[in-house]
């Protein structure tokens, strides 16, 4: 399985990013030379999907710290906390950005002994290997889901969870992608997924690059394809998923899992293992984030509604795990009790 | 119960319309004196929504005939018919068009021995009628469907169904009208209603004349308003309901019914009688009309997708009767069994 692009590479002394923001119609590839461009490109979602922005700080971090001219590990430590908030900063809500954060402090506390220089090249090391594990493991989620495709299915999806939510390959669309590299026949449905697009903005970019079959949807149209026996299976990607299997996940998920259900279609969640929080027992716990009313009330700065017009923008639902069929790790496919099968895998 | 604006209104000697075009932020009454403007305003969804549009039709036929030089009824009734025939290519499958010009030409025929000047004005006279009829009709649905909302009540609605798309008051949003009058302090959500958007741009625009609370969501927002307890009942308008009470609706519909069933809130159709097609015995015969794949590649004339990307744009899904807990028309509400129930009706 190969990848048609790169969203995120480290270049010789620089990182490149594929700026989502441009996309679908012009891929412009931007270099990114200091910790303050890597802020503003996760800031601005030049970079987004939550593995993709922890891979970015990671290399952000050595951006930063590469400058430093600390005498001593205990100012040079002071640095880079000030840096990691800076970061964190940037997206407060992405969970893999404190994760990648917290794994380089960890690094670098481990490493404290060693020259300075030394330690600022055992940031970049552990900046690759997070890019490079992330990699491994959406290849191998979409290997395991792969497994689930049969010649000639209907796949619908939602909101973007490709190689430009990840280091490489993504989640969901990592099986996409594997059962179209093993030439299963495969059309896939892509929901538009309002408000910001990210089906018909970026999914449909990847799969044009990947050259798999797909028409595009309205969210409100999944529901009837369903019903008409057109889709064979639902595969989204995750933002968080409890002990008990109860997922958080782009807004108009829950509704596809409920659609799914009624009319015996299975319904899969693909994520990596570092998506699941343990630590939350079930979904009541999951605090359900709002974003700007002005994503709904107006359209690339045209305005839709009247004036003063009052919106709620959730921008993500929550799945009870009675709907979902399985999720699809790097580890295998989890099925019911998830509770217990979950916990296994740890 | 009173509606702030008129959408329809003849006026002495011509028709005056609310260019829906323009709404929500400009608007517009436009003088329609010639058929030809009739047509025009129609094909451009000027005018909207079946009985408006079969309203409209009516007093389009009176302007058409009302220059003709016809000598005996014989020509006239050629002229007539050729009219009917160019109104009716303005929306093809607008049922209410063809009732209202079916209408017409009965009326005009069962008049034919009288002077051509007189059954000129008979048709003017029947235009005016159905308008009436229609308004009465809608006033009747929102009386009894206001019975099912009690105070402080989250109605869930979609798409436009208010006095836009009718002859005043609407059907769904008729009942949402009336139960504001009752004073029983209610709160819309009402969906966005892609592609077109007529949730954002008309209903939201008909609530803020009407002054009724209400926040905008997007459509894959409702499922996860509906679990979680903020929706005490949802209530659509309908396309066609055959004799089963299958009912055809805009896109998305299906999936609010099955979503409200699920969590146990009541899904009602609000719709006048004339709307129930007691020809076709259940939904499977239904045809999905499918629009134009640009309503959703593209928006306000900026592209979303990569080039040459196909999509697929149903206009509307069919909601199996199951799903349904009740019809609110002008003759009360109809409970199941609605096979038997719907034709005790007629």
């Amino acid at each position: 399985m190969n990848q048609s692009f790169e969203s995120i590479s480290w270049q010789e002394d620089h990182l490149v990013i594929l700026d989502q923001t441009q996309l679908p119609l012009r891929e412009i590839y931007s270099d990114v030379n200091t910790i303050g461009q890597v802020w503003d490109a996760i800031k601005k979602l030049k970079v987004r999907g939550a593995p993709a922005i922890g891979i970015a700080a990671a290399y952000g971090m050595y951006l930063g710290v590469r400058e430093l001219e600390s005498k001593n590990f205990t100012s040079f430590n002071v640095e880079l906390q000030r840096w990691a908030e800076y970061l964190k900063s940037s997206r407060p809500t992405a969970v893999n950005l404190s994760w990648a954060l917290e794994r380089i402090d960890q690094t670098v506390y481990a490493n404290k002994e060693k020259p300075l220089d030394e330690i600022k090249e055992i940031i970049l090391d552990t900046a690759k290997t997070i890019h490079d594990e992330d990699k491994r493991t959406c290849k191998k989620i979409g290997e395991h889901g792969a497994e689930l495709i049969h010649h000639d299915f209907n796949i619908l999806t939602h909101c973007n969870t490709g190689g430009l939510a990840t280091g490489a390959y993504g989640t969901a669309l990592s099986v996409v992608n594997e059962a179209h590299q093993q030439e299963k026949n495969i059309h896939v449905w892509v929901g538009e997924t309002r408000p910001l697009m990210q089906g018909s903005r970026l999914t449909a970019w990847e799969l044009k690059q990947e050259e798999i079959p797909f028409k595009l949807i309205t969210d409100a149209s999944a529901g009837s394809l369903i019903n008409r026996g057109k889709v064979d299976i639902v595969i989204v990607g995750a933002d968080r998923v409890t002990a008990n299997g109860d997922t958080a996940n782009k807004i108009g998920t829950y509704p596809l899992a409920v659609l799914a259900q009624e009319n015996d279609i299975p319904f899969y969640v693909a994520l990596p293992l570092s998506t699941f929080d343990l630590n939350t027992e079930n979904g009541d716990e999951i605090e359900i984030e709002e974003r700007e009313g002005e994503e709904i009330t107006h359209f690339a700065n045209s305005q839709l509604t009247p004036k003063k017009t009052d919106a709620y923008n959730p921008a993500f639902d929550v799945t009870p795990h009675k709907y979902i069929t399985g999720f699809i790790t790097e580890k295998g496919i989890i099925e019911p009790d998830f509770k217990k099968n979950i916990k296994k895998l740890f």
